[in-house]
């Protein structure tokens, strides 16, 4: 729709390879919410020239916000302060009260405040300083029609700082231009490609005018992007392409605006009053990862099986071995033995089964490398699906898993609708 | 040492946070192996004047290599053949025996190739094709004192042709301007801080001109590095200073140039003919997954027991009620039960296990957010470390991960010692 960014990283750790630059993925997304898509990203060493003219090219672009991250710490290497003002060719100015706050953090820590850290009360002269998250502030100043924005390197003083006070200023700016009042709508889904999509939406073409409809492909399904103007018609079109677009697509939709796989498991788990448990076979333990990344997953998750090696299957799980003889570990049979074994081991209301090839080896023509089957039961009915996936190791690893969440999350739904449980209460 | 490399990324996906740039990560580091520093990389949206413009740019530079990864495909979107034609201002030539190449690996694997992937076989005057990994292929071309490289954005295919044949181009190329000749070396550490490296290898500090000496922080750990040319005087040194270190640094090292420490617990295992289990409760099976994110891990991994619950200490692990009600289920008797506990049930020669506090609730005065014991037994001698972690919960989750593989490593090299076992045989 127009409106373009721009980025500006600091710190070598980025270029070396030492770190991944999460913070450019970010700062993409949040961007993109606004309706602004960053057109350029660039890592730039330490040096202050460099930095300088990086920030002076970038503004000729007259983008209309520059977001700059890293370099605002207290040392030698620490040149955004500097280089913003070498390039907007503005004189730094010393903030007494500025010093002082980040003096008081010092103290409140138990830290005696360095020499050093003087600078970080140095703001390029007409710039508004961003309330400390860490210990380095950050800043925003306007060019012409671009909004400056200075942020710390470190991921989540970046994000609070965003959240808190660059959203809502740029939210402003936006506005002011005239190129927002822009709605986004995020329509998640897992277990539908990209392709098979497009299909299902092909009535929509004719609409491109007042809804923009477009695909992300995310590490953790797809996502499907509605765009409009905040106009009456606009937000009428809005709504009734969101709904269509929801039924279109029926149960592989997450919902809209919503939390991940596991947040969601999590709060269906909690709504219906249930617990759950795992067994695991390839993912070796990442299922039970994703289960207790989301805090509180103690509130539901018991706990669960790593069954590696066939001996765990039958010792700790009750799998029959002549089931396994004559089925083979990865097989239907043995992934609803598993979740049966683990719901009745930990007194689960709920368990979820993973049995597959994930490779590199082990793979035969009839068990090929990315068969996997996953199982699921609620309450002693147990669902089992069969899974080809393709990709490296990590990858089959985390799509079995993802793959069992969603299992369970289609089951709880339909489960919640029998049992007529009403979620949010 | 003076070598300078530029990195130029297309792709939108990375500006938009659907990807993270995993490729600049992987680029810096193998660059910074043939002493070659990226002090620029770029990510720019798929515009042909935006990026032959960027081209040019980074050329007026003179870098003595220029990356640039994706854009090699067969839709409209790729355009780095021709941003490379018309930022050098070379013709483009079609190559018929290149869409022989394409269409064969169309057909091997049973498609069609279409009419699109005809742009493909076309090269800048002067390249020399990269033999193809995937389905895109690369190409090779110097310009002045700058070797121009262009690679497909997916990583996989990236790193083969990295492996294969940027890396000796490049290799060559550092050579031939007499800035080569470099060699690096890798002591990786764990379980050792940035200053407590620093304060041991002051003695170091005059030895500069021949050895230069290194640190980084990676999120597995510390790795010093050692850079030198390739000079006899510079080698010997290069060997006493390594060896020093190493003698300094003591069991914090886990080898020079060697694999991470899954691999290298693996290795250990399987050198020892020992086998693993785990029993975790605040990493929800991250150990596990670490463990067996190795190819052939089922060689010594039995399996595990997630024990988040307690309930699923007592009842799977053995773990008596009364050790929790006493010590906590936190607590360094308890890490114990859980390593014998698991050891026993799954009849393991060794095992790991985990308890500890994650967050971010349920942390008190006592038993802080980051409190963490692992436990390592093996052959039923236990050791239990306790550890204080810092960070938000993903965080202390991976590091309690490692240190228990770390654990176990420690205990495993003197293990090896004391029965006189020897690798690699």
């Amino acid at each position: 729709m127009g409106a373009y960014g721009e980025m500006i990283f600091t710190g070598d750790e980025l270029l070396r390879g030492d770190a991944l630059n999460t913070n450019q993925a970010f700062l993409g997304e949040k961007l993109l919410d606004l309706g602004v898509f960053a057109n350029r990203a660039l890592c730039i060493t330490d040096d202050l020239q460099a930095i300088a003219g990086a920030i002076k090219e970038s503004l000729e672009r007259e983008p209309l916000v520059l977001i700059l991250s890293g370099g605002l710490g207290p040392t030698d290497d620490d040149l955004t302060r500097e280089a913003v003002a070498e390039g907007l060719d503005l004189p730094l100015e010393f903030h007494p009260e500025l010093l002082e706050e980040i003096r008081h953090r010092f103290v409140s820590r138990g830290y005696v405040m360095g020499d050093s850290n003087r600078k970080q009360a140095l703001l390029p002269h007409g710039a508004t300083v961003i309330p400390i998250s860490g210990t380095a502030p950050g800043f925003i100043l306007h060019h012409g029609r671009t909004l400056v924005a200075a942020l710390p390197g470190v991921p989540w003083e970046l994000q609070e700082m965003w959240d808190a006070t660059v959203e809502p200023s740029l939210r402003k700016h936006v506005d002011s231009l005239g190129v927002g009042g822009h709605v986004v709508r995020r329509i998640r889904t897992f277990g539908i490609g990209e392709s098979a999509v497009a299909d299902l939406l092909k009535e929509f073409d004719w609409r491109g005018s007042l809804v923009e409809i477009g695909t992300r492909a995310k590490l953790d399904g797809l996502w499907v992007i509605l765009r409009a103007t905040n106009s009456p018609e606009s937000s009428a079109a809005l709504e009734s392409t969101q709904s269509r677009i929801v039924e279109l697509l029926g149960e592989r939709v997450l919902g809209v605006d919503c939390e991940g796989l596991p947040e969601m498991v999590g709060s269906l788990l909690r709504g219906a009053g249930l617990t759950l448990s795992v067994a695991e076979s390839c993912t070796g333990g990442l299922l039970g990862k994703r289960v207790t990344e989301v805090p509180g997953s103690s509130d539901y998750f018991v706990g669960g099986v790593i069954s590696y090696d066939n001996m765990a299957k039958t010792r700790i799980l009750g799998v029959r071995d002549d089931l396994i003889a004559q089925q083979g570990a990865v097989s239907a049979d043995v992934a609803e033995a598993m979740a049966r074994g683990v719901a009745s081991l930990l007194a689960t209301d709920c368990a979820l089964s993973v049995t597959g090839v994930a490779g590199p080896g082990g793979g035969t023509e009839e068990k090929p490398v990315g068969l996997v089957y996953i199982g699921c039961a609620i309450r002693g009915v147990v669902e089992v699906e069969r899974l080809r996936l393709f990709g490296r190791r990590e990858q089959i690893r985390e799509r079995a898993s993802l793959s069992a969440l969603d299992l369970l999350r289609r089951k709880l739904a339909r489960y919640r609708l029998e049992q007529g449980i009403v979620l949010g209460q």
